[in-house]
């Protein structure tokens, strides 16, 4: 069965070199801008391949908003499934594209879009049909693990270690999405839509690394600590919560076993208990497999269902210890239960915090011109 | 739609509870002993589910290979879908179920014969399809990471540990099967199954920790490192590798923070990179959520294709360095690297030994009335 490639970038000519050797499938025609058709299988007209009755799938590789909607909205409307890498998208318009993939009969997957190699949704999606599921997340960005992983274990600073991620390719050189926190939240938006059925398009909480310096990093390894950035989501209520956060672990924790840039997804099942799934989330062929794999399970499972609608983020019931560096003169915002002093900067960990709280008291002290570095302890 | 449960233990238990709560699904009648029909859901023949158009799946977990094999067969002979925890009865019975299963256009699906909670076997059915898997394995008994990880943390003795393990219900009276390595050895035949269209049936290794001390604990941990019982497979020209050992690792390893009872598999694909998949290896609902699981999955992909066949392993090309503890007077028939004496007793790093030579050493050893230890060094 032939199976089209809109996008031949970095990951679309994995899923071409993949779908080669794929027993069942064979690549079909490969979308690409005008003017590089310079291959007799790549053609430029989405048209073309909504209307080829030998298109029996379409992999979307290409990225962006827009026109990947447009082109995946064709494809659905002419019968193609579709299986997708693309986050924004899906975080974007998946409930309407969900929507007219029932509506033709065919499937609308995206596995490849959170965790790259690691089969994070769809083991979420088939878990959550039979158990409840207690709360999702984990290390979602594998640029900040990198970036977190080289500040501790070569004590280099920030700046550092961003150049070295941008030299090898791993971070952008515009890096805010990755170290804001912003890639690893559109990853929980999916999770969260493919678990709870609710997909949460704001109230979130965001804390990056951005803030985070070797001096941080010292102090909290002294007491046997580690960072990961960290992404949770579950549900409250009528809602769910969703946020990124630094989290300090001690050293026998899973997530300290997270080199490199390497993923690690979480859930955790009523029944099933709590389930660990870690490999790359990035990359060529890891993230090429995922979007094959999807194919294999295509006329199975839906992972956005019917009952899926968008929802504000309630963060207000998670509640953590935190480990805060600031300033002395703004210590005074915090209940410590144990403080460091270091010069003008106080090191600290505060009694029980809700998220918002935390996230709220960190961005007035930016906003008054103060820095500081929070991280949830475990 | 009804799903059949035979046995009504543990697990079954389980099953029966997470049926009367999965979308699309519903309990059906529940296989017990004539006689301890105590409810009216329960009956003693199996005949009478075989023939009831109403059951469309039915999930075994009665264990054992007589008469699960039989009433296996009668339920794929009827038409009915079977999903089942039974790794004995796979191991042994497996490839002819699955040719039934076929002929007959139903699903056999075995996701909790191994890895319990963890979604092993599922993941690697599906990767398999488009992915050569290098290798695959990890820690596949939850009973000896426990007693493993007790004996670490806690620097007890082998008999306390054991004791303990039994206490708590993780070990059996007889913990023979757990701590020689047969039980692991057998879900490696399953993995290797699924992914390598190869069943292994001869020709193993097993090294299980009946041997090991508090003396050998404290002593590889002096050196940084922590031992774990590993079960290894992967290809082997013709035919596959699959062994069980104690392997040494750093502190940095995932397999490092594998504690208690929980297991971790692992697999690495030639295009996803190494995928590591963490959770509750056994336990009621962990294991009749891997059950349910693959009710999701019926009339998707086989686990044993057409084409798999049993072969003898081959443990030839499998080549380690290994910690080994012994009697000086046994020590001579060791190329040791690196060696420390203690008494009687040498403790010393090997030079690269194969699999098979290192296990016919210390089972040579043990004919003579000599102890041994020994832990691949990773």
């Amino acid at each position: 069965m032939k199976v089209a490639v809109l996008g031949f970038g970095t990951v679309g000519v994995g899923v071409y070199e993949m779908l080669e050797n794929a027993p069942g499938f064979e690549p079909g025609p490969v979308l690409v801008r005008p003017g590089k058709e310079d291959r007799p299988f790549k053609v430029s007209s989405m048209e073309q391949i909504a209307n080829d009755p030998e298109v029996f799938a379409v992999a979307e590789v290409m990225g962006g908003i827009e026109p990947a909607n447009s082109y995946v909205s064709m494809a659905l409307a002419a019968g193609k499934h579709v299986v997708t890498s693309n986050k924004a998208l899906v975080a974007a318009h998946g409930i309407e594209l969900a929507a007219l993939a029932r509506e033709k009969g065919v499937s609308f997957l995206f596995s490849a879009a959170c965790g790259g190699g690691v089969p994070f949704l769809h083991n979420l999606a088939i878990a959550s049909e039979s158990d409840a599921i207690l709360s999702l997340g984990g290390i979602l960005n594998g640029t900040t693990n990198f970036m977190l992983d080289a500040m501790q274990s070569e004590g280099k600073d920030y700046g550092d270690v961003l150049r070295q991620a941008q030299a090898l390719g791993y971070a952008e050189a515009d890096p805010t999405a990755d170290v804001s926190g912003l890639d690893a939240l559109r990853k929980i938006m999916l999770a969260c839509a493919v678990a709870y059925d609710k997909l949460p398009v704001e109230g979130f909480c965001s804390e990056g690394i951005e803030s985070i310096t070797a001096g941080d990093v010292a102090h909290f390894r002294s007491l046997g600590l580690s960072c990961r950035l960290i992404t949770s989501g579950g549900p409250a209520g009528d809602s769910v919560y969703a946020y990124v956060e630094p989290v300090l672990f001690p050293a026998s924790a899973p997530e300290c076993s997270v080199l490199k840039n390497f993923n690690m997804a979480k859930y955790c099942g009523q029944n099933a208990g709590s389930i660990v799934l870690m490999g790359q989330g990035a990359g060529r062929y890891p993230t090429a497999s995922a979007v094959v794999r999807d194919l294999y399970g295509l006329g199975g499972m839906p992972m956005l269902r019917p009952a899926c609608r968008k929802v504000a983020a309630d963060n207000s019931g998670c509640v953590h210890d935190y480990y805060v560096r600031c300033a002395k003169a703004d210590a005074a915002r915090f209940s410590f239960r144990e403080r460091w002093e270091d010069g003008d900067l106080v090191r600290g960990l505060t009694e029980a915090l809700s998220v918002p709280a935390m996230h709220a008291l960190a961005g007035q002290i930016r906003k008054e011109g103060g820095g500081i570095f929070f991280a949830a302890v475990e």
